[in-house]
């Protein structure tokens, strides 16, 4: 699906989302994500933060390997209360690493990561993982309080 | 489960989580909440923001009435990503409404009440529904980047 045009700045500029994933047991997980809008898909690093654990141990890399289907929230918090907003987008997740990658995927992996990059600074000097997270999204739905 | 007393301290003064659920097909749904963190439970009114859905036609209620298993995050983002911090918790959630309360159930809802005015001044002007989502934590993860 295509993300409606004037949701495209706001995706293009939150700086974090909260990505949810479900487990075999039915359970749901949730961390905190960051994250590239590009073309009606959503990429996600893993592991950027910390190389102690294996990305393929990660919960959510687990979870998404067994269910794709994934849900991916930009709000926005205020103490005035008109002003809170979200966009929900539920969608098929995938993993891309370095590996068996076909050429398309290469070429979506190498914009990703120079994407990343620019929107993050942080990135010049913790370096970036080889797994991505790739999002399709399938709906999209937007709350506000006005 | 005990929450760790030292997560006691972000866990009441944080003013925003986010609510993880899954469907019946195993498909997450996932909204940011308000929520009240009292003696091991939380406490999140349901749709005290609108009145133009009925709160049982609500995902979130559908959802935990067919699947109990919900995630809460409560987490901080900071460009100086030394600060990241969340805390994740999984548990069981419950909807309790006005009807076929049993007493202590009243007196939890009693208490929800007060404590959310307590801690949401927006409430004394718009007023709180007749439903709470009660989640009781089975699991507390921990994640920071120091």
């Amino acid at each position: 699906m295509q993300i409606p045009p004037r949701f495209e700045r706001v995706l293009h500029k939150a700086r974090i989302a909260r990505l949810a994933t479900v487990d075999s047991k039915s359970r749901p997980h949730l961390i905190p994500v960051v994250f590239v809008f590009c073309n009606d898909l959503f990429y996600l690093p893993i592991d950027h933060k910390s190389k102690r654990a294996r990305p393929e141990k990660l919960k959510r890399v687990r979870n998404i390997q067994q269910n794709s289907n994934v849900a991916l929230l930009i709000d926005r918090y205020s103490e005035n209360w008109k002003e809170l907003f979200y966009i929900l987008i539920q969608g098929k997740a995938s993993i891309l690493g370095n590996k068996y990658l076909t050429n398309h995927e290469k070429s979506l992996s190498h914009n990703f990561h120079i994407l990343l990059r620019e929107k993050y600074k942080q990135y010049e000097k913790i370096g970036v993982g080889e797994y991505i997270i790739m999002i399709k999204p399938q709906k999209a739905i937007t709350w506000s309080n006005v």
